[in-house]
């Protein structure tokens, strides 16, 4: 045996881009980089990419494959860990596929897969703004929403590695279809992709905006708005921020947690979004009194899902499951 | 150390009755009795009532105190666990009481209190329904609506030992109002309460109904009229059954549970309602097809409760902590 390992590649395929890093034991990022995705080219050119990319990562890194203890690959689906296999991923627009086998084949290293939200609460829990509390909720919320739970110090997989689909609490019978084919999915009220919706919504239907004007424009572009006052912004997000609020009460009273890490694009929007999402779970939970429940930004950025990734590898390295 | 005890007392003390136990190491309850629990009479009458009751089962079992282990009480509301206090018990008129002292006192026997419907999970996970399956979700569906959680074979109780309350998770925001100050809780939608208010509005409204010239009916008689094939029953049972598919959906979307067990007397409802909730749970998870969700109905009907009691009782005083 050529001793423990001291790097690890971690790879996050997402819709649009491919995150990827070299990933040392302590959790620092010694390398990183990010592709786009390019899924329009199908499922062999992207994974030819990602192998492309950790062999140019690991060269940059003055290193040989050998000295690389093994990859984490994250992608924004159900993953069933059981059989190795991406389930479903409408964003890459894979189904049922054997990911790992294909990525092994690939990259010439021992890889494990899981859903990107439980890659970046396991890395938030590693080194980020989950480091030293054993239980808590993270949720990603970008152009769709992602979570992941970490219950007693581990990762929270359910029975067939499916969970935790925050995404998908259904909370507005009668709302917007989801992609999931359900109707009032969360995804449908606060992910970035629902703000612009019921923005744009809000305009067409004669509402006044200092976005009104302009053709097209981003989540971030609504936040900024509410920011500078500008009072339909203000509503799209007080809303948004309400059904976040009535989720993540559902989860806490459904599981006591004490803290909820919020990441993706739209958890920069700061204070503006945060305060009233902690007021609005404070209104929602029982005995908020007898249990305090802080609600955090999460602090590793995009580089969560990789390191998370990362460690997951080294984790199952060091037992020899991978 | 006199050897270990082979008879526990398992007490649920509810709104309106008082069902205790005396119950032997394999789950058999030995001799039962149920009372009213005149509540109006405030806390010490009802601990008072419980020490006698306790009392008479155990001497009508024709044993002494001393042969007992311990007393496992079930309440309907918030246990704070580490306090072994009563935070909230709304059914009760109890608030921040600390029962267990109190009930030691009465009983002169270890005590443990503990939520009444994770009782009823550890009841049917003992000897009922949920036997053999080591996660799942007990929801108990009366007159409020309880739920207690299994995870690895483990009641979970989450970080201050309130969790699962799933009847508060929020469902319609412009709902009706719940006892708990919010609006649109799955308590307010599903519970045999909520089932009789909506079938007098609809009768109110116009509806045409074989319940329509009674002054006053139950949830039964709504599933019974609903199952001798009257329209507005049938409505009334469809609307609540899919309330609660959304709700059960929602828990397994983010627990990935492959079991839930309802129990309560709204489960006598039998298939009128299962059938529909089986189908409306499918048709609402993710990946419905790579994850079977068995929906059954509890097996231990109102001693569940109690003989989970006499089993956490048990549990602890076979590790020294009672």
């Amino acid at each position: 045996m050529a001793g423990q390992k001291r790097w690890f590649l971690g790879i996050d395929i997402g819709g649009t881009n491919i995150k990827a890093g070299v990933v040392d034991t302590q959790g620092k990022v010694v390398r990183q980089a990010k592709i786009p995705t390019g899924r329009e080219e199908g499922m062999e050119a992207v994974l030819k990419r990602v192998a492309r990319l950790a062999g140019r990562l690991i060269e940059e890194c003055g290193l040989e494959m050998e000295e690389v203890g093994g990859a984490g690959i994250g992608v924004p689906g159900i993953v069933n860990l059981e059989r190795s296999m991406v389930l479903n991923a409408p964003n890459l627009g894979w189904y049922r596929q054997p990911l790992r086998e294909r990525l092994k084949e690939h990259l010439g290293l021992p890889v494990l897969i899981d859903n990107d939200a439980n890659l970046a609460a396991v890395g938030e829990y590693w080194v980020g703004a989950g480091n030293g509390e054993s239980n808590f909720l993270m949720v990603t919320i970008g152009t769709g929403i992602g979570s992941g739970l970490i219950l007693n110090g581990e990762l929270y997989r359910g029975s067939t590695g499916a969970g935790a689909e925050l995404g998908h609490m259904i909370l507005d019978r009668e709302g917007y279809l989801c992609g999931c084919g359900n109707r009032g999915c969360l995804e449908t009220l606060t992910s970035a992709t629902a703000i612009v919706r019921r923005m744009k919504e809000a305009i067409e239907a004669g509402g006044d905006s200092i976005l009104g004007h302009k053709k097209d424009f981003h989540a971030r572009d609504v936040f900024d708005a509410a920011l500078r006052g500008d009072k339909l912004s203000r509503q799209v997000v007080a809303e948004m921020a309400d059904y976040l609020a009535i989720a993540l009460a559902n989860v806490v009273n459904l599981l006591d947690i004490p803290l909820i890490v919020v990441g993706g694009g739209v958890a920069q929007a700061g204070g503006i979004l945060f305060e009233r999402l902690r007021r609005g779970v404070k209104e929602r939970i029982l005995v908020p009194e007898d249990r305090p429940v802080r609600i955090i930004p999460a602090r590793l950025g995009n580089a969560a899902g990789l390191i998370g990734a990362a460690k997951l590898a080294m984790d199952l390295g060091l037992r020899g499951e991978v």
